[in-house]
This record gives structure tokens, C-alpha cells and sequence, in this order.
């Protein structure tokens, strides 16, 4: 059976899929009246069930990160789209199949992403070409890299969310360098090694995505620079980058927020650096405004022309444009 | 004979030739001798010359404006290059050469840019290629944006700046809107249009470029607004924007400075407003980097890599790159 | 029957009189139970009525933008003055009367506002009254200024606010240019015309005060100057205003928020304009501390000296001064 | 002899006066010779004389707060009016005329503004009275209080400026309040009270204005309420103000600069303080234009639209309109 | 009977004690039913109880400021401990039993903080003496100081929390300033002085700790300067301190928040009031995050490693390390 | 021969000494004489040297890193104390004396420092001590450590510096701890560690201090990360640092600079980090304090009681307390 597609799910549609428990809330109504609050998902989206007083005893063993088999139908809830549960859910055993598969993921098959990643990289050559393949050549980091998200929440937070984004950044970045003359070969590099601190900021678990301790203690940029130096330890002797060569892979890493404020440890001091800073901006803040404009929170009815709020992510209110220009 | 290519000019070399004055400055020694300093150009750069004392009379008619005969060699004075004159500087009638020839211009053929610019709106259709057509097409307005400065001082701050910073945008934005996912031709209208107040803004006369009254009191963007207004009321009837149309289009002018402390009315509300924004800052400060690393103010001698101090269009030091990567 | 006076109404009074439903929220209880919570209004303020789950269809046909006769008594919910319907709302025609009787509104008369307006106008000469002319000796923009508010909430959010506010401007920065010496009647033109673009920046309908798709995408300065530069392009050729007038006018309203953060395109350059920016936050600012006094969510007792919260308007606590000083 | 009147001196002008010496700086030229640098001036403003070389013996003698006979003509120094000695400066013996007749000052008469300050005080009652009385009935404080500048360097620093700035600012917030609805006798006394601490704040001596210790180490609005509560004090106990009305007068001094990045302590928490502060920035802002307009550091030229740098005082260029509105 | 150890109850514990009731709210479920949210508490902290529909009527004189002698067991209610009361709490008349001891206090005994107090005067010779035991040696102002919290909520918001805090700068401050190079008794002194205007900003009720209207109007650091100044005055006239003394004392006090955002009146000008402001700060986020670590808000279980959200005193997440070093 | 004690010569005094030239700048006169700059100094400070046009062919071959001997004696030119060369500098050869000897320096024997920062790691145990030994226990890394300055320009800048500051900081962070109740040694081991970076960020060179290409690119921070890595992975595995250890390591480096704006990675999220962070400030501050008030550029005569101009490393005025507490 096809995986059930929960964004286009409608009021009255039937579900009989198996989901993966996210969250799982016990409360009590004003009236001391136990509930549970459950967010149920898989790689389309999520969508809530609330489970009330006399059902309460069907849902006993539900935990965040379990898979169950859920039956229900969809009705409409305090203006919002969830399920209501028409039998006990039943906890499924993962068996063989990965439990990754329950969590929200790009749309894109990674396999197109990483032969634009391999394409680039055969244009590179020497110590530039050496420095990058010490992550992207290596099975392991290539496995991490592409179940990690952009974001615990905010722009890319999907798993692939990582290999997405830093292939928009690597796009946007060569393309932009070539109008305004720099290196194509570096800034790509620059490109893909600039968040590679992520992959062990995130934490990637059936519950969701969270900070991991070292995330948390250091942030992103600064792992990316240790795990730098970590690999580039490990090149023989003869085949080591220049001084000049180690410090502009860490500085694209170190500046690619732009400006202090926003966490960078120095400001971009080459065009090459400056093109990253803007590129990153670019697939961040462009994935935010299309995840906006089909967001319900925001847009909670179809003629809405300007969502009822700000955006958090955006942090201003957002326009769904309805005329046509063609 | 071919015009004199100041930035190459090394010391020693002997100068005759024609060059406009860009300033002049009348001034006294601490001892009450007087001196006067003149600045000379054409359209590769600009060089000073000092003159002292006892040739101040050979000066005395030159004008900012004018275009003399210069005789003289090259020679440094406080670090700095400068023209030692060996003959007192004829002024040279204009003729019918344009006496912008000798203002400093964008290194490419305006012809390549027109042609991009002109490929560009034959993608376009319907209202947005009438919009675009009421300035790309109409010669008066060409002439006049061609002619324009980027800045009067700043990023492509020469003549043709402002066409040249038009296309780099429009390349850069139409690239990235194709990764993000948005609209090619629209955003490419929002780049076209999104700067045409500046033609209004600086004015380009022979003793350099300055603000109009109006770019002072109002700013580009206002101005930009006012003339797509005045343009747009001279469609016919049948041929009108919707008003939505004609609003999205001023939302681009009024929003491509992305954030109000930076002068915009508005912040981008779509995801095409928000590339554009980007893209006009990877053109504007790409050509501040560009022009940094060869700048002689911030990098006196070859072997310097740092800049000798911070930029004042970049708010920082910048980085000249010795090493090389392949 | 005169009209219902809301901010007087005190808990046990009765009340049988039209409204107009402002908003209508359909929710639902913990335990699933439907309820219906009712903005309902009038000229002079605005008042809740929640209707619980037996009582629901009751008010099944109710729609914001209609004029219902309402039956009930005045109760404490949750710490505020509510209806509580004893009766069907009815829906009434609107007949004859102006369903914006049914609005909030200035107390004054607009019929003295506009009284001052005209003497002002008529100590105008030359340029400077025709330009003012335009807006102000036209009956449908003097309407459509009349009924606009000041704001969709925050200062002078009423029908009338923005007639109100601009006279309050104009009474101001006449005074402080008396003081401070500079043109009284140019100041006046400058207070008249800073806010004109409200006029297409707000909605006023049945359901409240909303922005506008131009409010929203563009802002009312900007929005102000477009509306300026149209009547002034009706202007007879020999009554064209000279260019640098033209573009002081237009500076007031670019300018009147004083600096870019707060929206101003540019900083007043002038005495008149920073004048004008001082009179528009002294009758703004001026009318959020007298509602703030008033307010019961911010003073929700009589005895209360300190705002027991932050007025969002005016981002800080009010002080209810309770002594006498005579 | 009627007194100089410098700002209108033009080149060539004889002078044969009596003079301040308000600076004097002894310098070298880069060739080892010694020059001196004096500013002379009196109530109508500053001029610069440079003494070269072969004079320096002529002014051995001459030091700052002297009063000196001097005979010269105006010529022009880079750029700048100075006056050219053409006798040794001769020390006058001040005899009872009084120094302060030396030093800039306003140009109403004292009385007139004392008048004015007499009016309002007439139509105060009761505790307000007599707490403005305190100082403004004390002919020890209204002499100390006549004499002190509104500030060191920038707004209202002349002789007499801190009397003429409280004066505009309490006719400026006396209108606005009656405009805005609130006590005008009360908004009167904070304006007068407001900047009573610069009494001890300055120091008015020949040389100049400076900061006094107290005003460096604790500011104008601390030393004001310290004044305020030491002269409070000295009132007979059936006098006393109550506590409301003492932290009601304490609130205006403590919150009329608005906000804590510019001094205040606290916010404005009433109508009648909040428009104290913006009738304070309106006298002090509208100052700065005034006396930006005739200032010929911004405007070296007669046909000088735009200042040609900001005005460090109002952070901005400004602009002195050349057309006519009449 | 021991007094109840709040923090330490565990769920299920019995509980059967007299509390202060520190606030009352009467609320209504959706459903309309009344219920009561009573906040409980003692020098050890506080603890919530609902109150529902049956039981309102049993709670129906009690009032904030009240002692009653409780009755309940302590249970989990939305993951919040609270007491269920199982027996109407009954009122219990104050006797001689002092209020305060029902308000949350510091641990330490003030006697020991006072020692320290006194041997630091006593290291104090001439002016400094005099001008702190105008203070520290007066018995009434002892009380009033050890009585005042350090804040209304936040840092040090305990009764004793002034003596403890300004026990806490000093000490810091003399060791930086012994390490740095600075007048220790000097700097004791400002650190004894710098708060004292607490005592008058700050009412400690039985209903908690508030604002007094001084401290709403003019707030500490104001207080501070006045309260300094009316004793000072009170030195038999050869006691007097000098005017430079009298001022630095000032200043410790008008500086201490370092920067005018937060209040100072000026920046720290000597080496002692930068580092009183620094210890300050020590004191201040140093008992910020020892209260975070054991706040159950932000660490709601006991394997809790990050905060569950941003601390508002410290606007930041926090870290409670489970490892250990040792 | 004693070395020249810099900062206490007076003008008059002889010089006959060995001194380091720090700069040398060629110049012109305005009427187009060669001048020269020198910049000389040793271990005690700086003073400068203007050669003249006559005398210019004396310093021909003296160049900036080279020590020479120098005749002349002490002037004063243009407000500032400098030497006046009587003879031609002769260049000394430097033998076996260290160039070092003629660099600023700290006041302070090394040793002694060395013997706080011993008598520190000998109270550490475990991983702690491990951690802090893999530094301080190496002679190597201790060398450059001791050599370090603790900036280029600003606090600390002299060789030293950095070994200074570090105790400085750990003996406040210590003390900090124990009165708000943290670990000691744990912080302690943070104060060592916080700028190692810093070894790697500036060049000591005879001409002076300068950034590194890693301290431009990376800056100290990052550097000092990058460094702890690379030698906690040179711990045999038994005595490899757990996780958590190893990041809080880390975290104290990080979060040292308090917030990002000043280029911190993540705010303090412990009670040792933040105490950490304050100890540096008051270390930075208070040297920056001890330095201004001894500084001629601020205090250009001994009756100078406020700083004539802002300091730029504290961005305020200072003052020099001339009054006695005893």
C-alpha cells in the first residue's frame, strides 16, 4: 500500500495506514477530564489526533517513536485538520524496514543531489579536491549527511533537509561567482563543507530532531571547523594543504553567517567567502517563503491573500500572490 | 592615439595626453605659499597632480569640466602616484568627441548588456513585457540608463554602473529563482525595473558624479515609483495592468532593500521580492570586493594581503588571496 | 432610541438595542462542546458576547457585517464586561441608515475639523494652495479622508481618526514653527498631505478596519506620494508646481517618521519637516496615553495607579495620576 | 563703538575692536617655523587669526579670557573667513564692563523671555507654585539660570540659551497639552524645572564652555533632581508637597529624554511627560536647523543647496531651501 | 512543627501546615464552572492549588495576605506539582508571630552578613566612614535594608536578598579591585551604597513584592542619589565631605549599570566603578543561574541536561552538567 | 648602562641608549622637503624622532626591527614630548642580547606568574589537570605563551600580556566562584585555556605587533578550539577527556566573550562560563582603566582631571581622581 500522502489528506477521508507516534501530550481538561494529545506522522507531513476521556485506555501504550496502525477518518478541530481515531491504535514492529522512512523527508531522491555533489567534485582538482573528498568521498559521512536535517525547525527541517540545502547553497553560489568573476571550484567547495558541522549539531530521532550536546554547547560553525581539522589530520604528509589553503576552507566555514550578530566568528573577506554568505541566505530564506505560502497556520483558508500572521521563520507577514501574469 | 590607461601608469612614465579635469582644489602651505591640487581622468581612472608654487600660474584658467592636453611624467608623492607637469596643461576645445568619453565606464560594451537585457524581454509576455516595454523599449529612457551610475560613490559607481548592476542582478536572480522554485520572468522584471529611480537620483556631469535635488530628498526608491506610476498611466485603456500586477511591480522597487533601517518602505513579501533582494546584494558587494583587492588606498604594495585598513564599503578589512589552488 | 452606550454599560444593565457583529469565532470546549464567541459594536465602542453549546444555533445566520437587534444583560466573564444573550439576535436591514453609524468613531463633529482645515486653507496662496487644493476642495477625497482611521488599531483607529490626527498635526507644528521660526503655512500643507495615503492603505468595512493589498505591499508613505504626483500631473500647465516645490511637498511625506527604521525614506532635511515628524508623535503618542487611561485591560480596577500591564501601543507601563494638584 | 557683528564681517572689512580670546593654540609648520592660532569673538560669534612666523612676538602676551584691542582686515584661509593682524593686539583692562559681554549670547532681550516665564508662573496654584517658586522667585537662581547655555557645544549654547531653549520648550508642550487634552500648568512647571540641573552642569567662564565636575561624573538630569529635592526640602512644613506631586515633578526631569539610551532614567508614564519630551527635542532639533542653515561649515557658498557634509549635530545633511512658496 | 519544606515535597507527600496565601484567582472553565487557583507559600517557596466547582465555597473568605492552616496532599497537575486540599483551609490569626516569615527569604542568617558589613566599615577611615555609617550604622535603615529584596522577581527576589547581593558585590569587587590595582575601601563603600535605593522602590507585602510608585517613577539608581544626598546633608558642617568625595559616591551609584541602556545615568568614568559594575553583574547572573539549575520550569525532570526553554532572567538556554570533573 | 626609563624622561634630558626602531615613515612638507618619522622604544615604551630635511641622509639605511644607538636630546613638538637626534644613529649589531629585550613588556616577573599558574594546576586532579598539563606542562607552548601579548593594540598589548591577563582573569573567575558557590578548579582550568588562541592570532616581530593570517581569517577563538583538539588528541586512550568534559572545555573558550555581537559562538550556559566571562571583562576593562589614566594622549598635564578626549578602548571619557579618601 502506497504511503498515505497527509498534506492532501480531506475532511471525511478515511485513513487506515501506519504512522509513526512524534509526540504524545497527557493532559486534563478544566473539567479534570484525562485526554492525550498525539502528533502521528510519516516522510509527507503530520497531523494531530486527540484521543478524549473514555478512549484514553485505547491509546495506553502509545509512546513517541513507536509505528502504529492507525484507523480513523479526517474531521476538522479548532479550525485544524486531524484525525479522529475509530479504533485502538496497534503498535507495529519496524521489522527490516528503516524507521527513517516515518520521518518527513525531501521530496527529491538523494541520488539526483549526490551526482550534481559528484559532478562537481570531478572538476576539482589538487589539495581542493583532496579536502572535499575527505567527506564527500566517504560512505560513512555521505550516510550522515544526507539523514540530516537543515534545521531542528526552520528552513530544510526534513531529513536530506542537510544535502538539499547545501546543494541550493553550491547552485546559487557557482552561478552567482561566474557573474561576478571569482573561483567556481572553490566557492562549491566552500559550498559544501560550510555546514558540515550540522551533521553533528542535529540529533535525527523518531521523536523529531533536537539539538545533540555538542550542538547545543558549540553550535554548528564551530563543529564544522574541528571536524576540518579532525579529517585533514589524516592526509599523509605529502598530500597536506598549505597554511593559506586550511585557513580559507575554515574561514568559509567560520564567515558564512555573514556578520557577528548572526554567529559568524568573523566577517566573509573574499568575494568567494561574501557569494557563499548571500547563497546560504538565498536557499534558506527562499525555502522559507515556499514552505510559507502552503503553511495552514499561516494561510488558513484558500482565498487568503496575506497570511493572518507573521511568519516566525520570516519574521514579517507573507503574500500569496492570486493574479496571474501570463 | 589610443587613450592612456591611468591604472597601468608607472613611475617614470611619461604622460601627452587628453584628460578631463575632475577637481580642482586651491590651497595655501603652512609658510602661506599657494599650491593647487588638481585631480585628472579619462574613462580607465583617475590620477592627481600637484601643483606648487611658482607653476600656480600656469593653472590659473583650468576648470573642473574642461578637458586639456596634459604633459608630464609619473612620480610618487606621499605614497601615492601622481603627475609631476612639465608644460602648463592647453585646453582642448571639445569638438564632437562627447566629452563623456572621459568619465570613467564600465569595462564591457554596453551593446552586450543591451543584448542580454533585450533577450530577456522577448521571454517576456502580455502585461509584464508591456510594463518592462514602457522603459526598455523607448530609446529616450535607454540613453539615459545606460548613462547612469550604480552609486556616486560606492558599487559601480562609473558610467554605465547602473546598466551593468542591472543585468548582474537580473542573471544572478533569474538563476536563483530556477533553484528556488519561483517566477524566471517576473523576478527578471523586478530587476530591470527595481533601480530606474536612480536615473533620477544622480545627476553625471563632467566634474563627477552627484545626487539630483531629488535623489536627495527622496532617495531612488521613491523616485523609481513615481516614474513606473508616470509610465504606467500612459498605457492605453485596454492595455492596463490589473492592479495587482501594477502593485507587485512597485512591491519590488519597495522592498529591494530588504530591510526598512536600509531604506525599504516595505520588507519582500514574496519569495521572488526576497531573491532580488539577495541578488542585488551579491552584485553590489561582489563589485565592492572586486574592487577592493585592486584598490591601491587599501592595498598600497603587491605583497600586502591584508588590507591596510578596513574598507569603508565593506566595513571591514578585506583579504587579497596570494596563494593559488591548482 | 439613543444610541447603546458600551463603555458605560455596568454588570446587570439590560440591553436592547442594534449592533453590528465585528467578528465571529466558531470554537470548540475541551470536551468537544461547540461555542460561538461574538464581537459585537457600535459608534461607540465594543463588547463580547460568548454563547454556549445549547444556545448555538440560536445564532446559526450571524455573520460579521451584519446589524442584529440584541437582547441581554450585562455580565463578568473571565474578568470582563460581557453580553449574555436572553434572546435570538435578530438580523436587521440596514434600510437607510449608513451601516458605518454602527462603527467606532471620533467624538467630534467632522463638520468642525473640516472648518479648521478650510481656514487654514484659505491663508494659502499661490502653489501651495493649489497643491493643497487638489485633496482637500475635492468633496469625494474630503469623504473618503473623513471616514478613514488613523490607524487598523493603535492611534486614532476610528472612523474619523485620520481627519482628527491630521488636524491635531497641523495645529501642533503651526504652533512649534511660530516658536521655533520657519513657514507656517507650508508646515500646514506638509500636515495635511503627510498621511493622505492612508486613505488607500485602509479598509473600512462592516467587519473592522483591515490594511489594504496596496497598505500591505507597499505602506502609506509611499502610497501618499503616488496619490500626490497623480492630481498634481491634472494641474493646468500654467499652474504646474515649480519642481522644487513639487519635491518638498513630497518630502514631508517621505520624511514625517523621522528616521529609516520607523519607514521615513529619508531623514528630515528641513526645519518644517522635522517639525512636522515631532507634531505627528506628539498627537500620535498624545492619543495613546489618553486611551491608555481608559483602558480597562490596562486598568482594570479603579483604584489602579500603575497600568498592571505594558500598553503594546506605547511599549512601557502608564501611570493613572490620582491626585489633584489645585 | 557698537559692537563687531562677525557673522557678518565680509572680506576685506576693516576691523578696530575689542575682542575676546577665546582659544589660542601655538603650532609649528612641518618646516620647524612657530605659528599661533587665535579665535577671537564676542556675543555675536567666533573668527580665527593665524599668526605667522615673523609676527609670534607680537602676541607673546596673549592668552584666553583676555580682552584684547585688535586692528586687521578679513581675508579668506582655506576657505574660511579669518581676520589678518595688522597691529599687535592690545590687552584692555576689563574696568565694570563684564566679561560676558564677550561671549555668545541670545539675541532676545532677557526680559522679554522672564516676562514670559512670570506669566505663566502667575497662573500657577497651590503646591505647583510654590515649587516652581522655589527657584524661579529666587533672583540668586534666575541670575545663574539666565546665564548658562543650553548645552556645551550644539543646541542653545550661547549665554542665556538654557532660559531661552526652557521658554520654547514650555510654550511648545503648553500647546501641544491643550491640543491633546491634558494639564497645562503642570506641563509648564516641568518645563521649566526640566533642565534646571545644566545650572550646575556648565561652566560659563571666558575661555569657553565647558562640563563642571558634577556635570561629568553625574549629568544635568541627576544634578536637576538633586536641586530639585534640596531646595524642596527648605519649604515650611504646612508647605510640604505631598509625595505624588515631589515624584510627579522628579518624573518629569527623570524622563524627558525620552528613552534610557538617551539618558533618561525612565520612560515617560503620562501625557504630560511624554509631550514634555518631544516639546524638548522640537527647541533643540529645531536650534540645530536654524543654526545649520547659516552655518558656513555646511554651506561654504552662497548657491549651496544641500549642506556639503552632516551636520554633526543632527547626524543628517540638510537642506536650505532657495525657492519661493509666495 | 518544623516549617514545610516546599521544595522538597514530593508527590503524594501529606500536608498539614500553615501558609501564607500569596495569590487568588477566580477563574471559569469553558463550560462556565467557577474554580479557584490559590498560590501557596512559606520562606521556603511556593506551591499552586485548584480549587474546583464543589469546592469553591470552601475557600470562600480566603484572601491574599492571609495565613491558614492547609490540609491536602500534594499530586501532578499538567506536569506542574500541586497540592489537592483535602479539608477547607482555615484562617489562622497572625498572633505575635511575625508576617514575614511566611516570605520566601534567603538561606544565610542575616547576623553573618551583617559581620561582614561591620568589619568592612571598620576598615574605613575619615569621609568614606562618615558617609557610610550614615547608613550602616543607623539601626532603622538596617532593618529596611535587610528586610528588601534584590529585585521584584528575578535575581535575588527573596527577602535579605539586598544584604545578600550587596554583600556578594563587595566582596567580589575587593578582590578585583586587589587583583587590578584599585582603593578597596573605596570600592567597598559603592558597593555598600550602590543599591541602597531599593529600600524605596521596593514593597514587601504579604501579597509579594512590588513596585512602590517611586520605584515605578523614578526607579533605584534615582532613589538611590536622593536618599545619599538628604543624609549627607544631615553631617554637622566640619564632617562634611568634600565636593569631589561627595560626587564619586554619586557616581558609583549612577554608573553601576554600566551602559545608559540599562539604566545608568553615565558610564563607569574610574577604575573602581568599572569594576563595581562588573561585580555587580557577577552577583547578579551568578544567582540567576544557581536559581536556574534547580527551577522546575526549566529543568521539569531530574535527567533534564539543557533547559526545555530559554531562561527569561538569563534570555538564553541553560545547562545543568551531569558529569563530573573529579 | 641602565635601560632608558621611556615614559619619565623630561624634555632637556639627554639621551645616549640603545633603542629598537618600531616604525619609520617617509614624508614630505607641503613645500616638498623629505622628512622622516621614527618611531623608537624599548621595554619601557615609545617616544618619537622627526628628522629634517638636512639631517634626512643620516637615517638613510635605518630601517624598523633594527636596534641602534641613539644620541640626541628630549623636545617637545606640537603638544608631544620626542628625541631630537644630535648625532646619526648608528645600527647595533644585536648579538647574543635577545631582540625581545627592546619590546614592551609587563612590569611583572614571569615568574612568579608562573609559579600562580603552577601552584593552580597542582590543585587540579584528572581530566582536568590532563586537559590543562597537555598546555602548561609543555616548556614549548609555555614559551610562546609568556611572549604573547594579550592584544595587538588595547588591553594587555606588550609582551606578557597574555600570561598576565590569563592569571589575572583565573585569580577574579576564582574568587567569583567562591562567593557565588561553582567549582574553583573548574574555572580555573577555563581562565588558563580561554585565550590560547591568542598565541596563534598575534605575531610579535620586532616592528611590533600584528595579526597572523590564521588571527585575520579565523580569529582567537576558533584558534584556541582548533588547538585544544588537536592536543586532546594526542591523550593516550585511557586518559582520553569524556564527551561532556571535552565540550565544556570547548564551551568555556566559546562563550567567553559573552555575547555574539563581540564574536562569542553561543552565550555562557553555565555559572563558571558566565563568571568567566566577567572576570575576562574586569581584567580587560581594568587594565584598559590602569592604562588611560597614565596616558599622556588623555591626560596631557598633570592638572587634567577628565580626559581631554574619549578613550577608544573604553568609548567614554575618564577620570583621574585627584582628591585623597584619607
Amino acid at each position: 500500500m502506497a504511503p498515505l500522502d497527509i498534506p492532501r489528506l480531506a475532511v471525511g477521508d478515511r485513513v487506515q495506514h501506519e504512522l509513526l507516534v512524534r509526540e504524545r501530550e497527557d493532559k486534563q481538561t478544566k473539567s479534570g477530564d484525562p485526554f492525550v494529545v498525539l502528533k502521528l506522522g510519516n516522510a509527507s507531513g503530520l497531523i494531530g489526533a486527540n484521543v478524549w476521556k473514555e478512549d484514553v485506555p485505547q491509546v495506553q501504550g502509545v509512546r513517541p517513536g513507536q509505528v502504529v496502525q492507525v484507523i480513523g477518518t479526517v474531521e476538522v478541530y479548532q479550525g485544524r485538520r486531524q484525525l479522529k481515531l475509530t479504533a485502538p491504535p496497534r503498535v507495529v514492529p519496524l521489522g527490516n524496514a528503516s524507521a527513517d522512512d516515518f520521518l518527513p523527508r525531501i521530496a527529491q531522491p538523494v541520488e539526483t543531489l549526490w551526482a550534481k555533489v559528484d559532478s562537481w567534485r570531478a572538476e576539482m582538482r589538487g589539495a581542493l579536491r583532496r579536502a572535499v573528498d575527505l567527506f564527500f568521498a566517504d560512505e560513512a559521512f555521505r550516510a550522515e549527511f544526507a539523514r540530516s536535517p537543515g534545521a531542528t525547525r526552520g528552513h530544510h527541517a526534513v531529513v536530506g533537509g542537510l544535502l538539499l540545502h547545501s546543494c541550493e547553497v553550491a547552485e546559487i553560489a557557482r552561478h552567482s561567482v561566474q557573474v561576478m568573476g571569482g573561483d567556481v571550484a572553490l566557492v562549491t567547495a566552500g559550498a559544501l563543507l560550510h555546514d558540515i558541522g550540522k551533521t553533528r549539531s542535529y540529533a535525527v530521532e523518531l521523536a523529531g530532531f533536537d539539538y545533540t550536546r555538542a550542538g547545543q554547547l558549540l553550535g554548528h560553525i564551530v563543529l564544522g571547523s574541528l571536524m576540518l581539522d579532525e579529517r585533514l589530520a589524516t592526509l599523509p604528509e605529502q598530500d597536506r594543504l598549505a597554511e593559506e589553503q586550511r585557513l580559507e576552507l575554515h574561514h568559509f566555514i567560520q564567515s558564512h553567517h555573514g556578520i557577528l550578530e548572526y554567529g559568524a566568528a568573523v566577517r566573509p573577506m573574499t568575494l568567494e567567502a561574501e557569494i557563499l554568505h548571500f547563497a546560504d541566505q538565498t536557499s534558506a530564506k527562499g525555502n522559507d517563503f515556499s514552505e510559507a505560502v502552503v503553511d495552514a497556520d499561516l494561510f488558513p483558508a484558500d482565498d487568503v491573500e496575506f497570511s493572518t500572521k507573521r511568519s516566525w521563520r520570516l519574521e514579517r507577514r507573507v503574500w500569496k500572490r492570486r493574479h496571474r501574469w501570463d
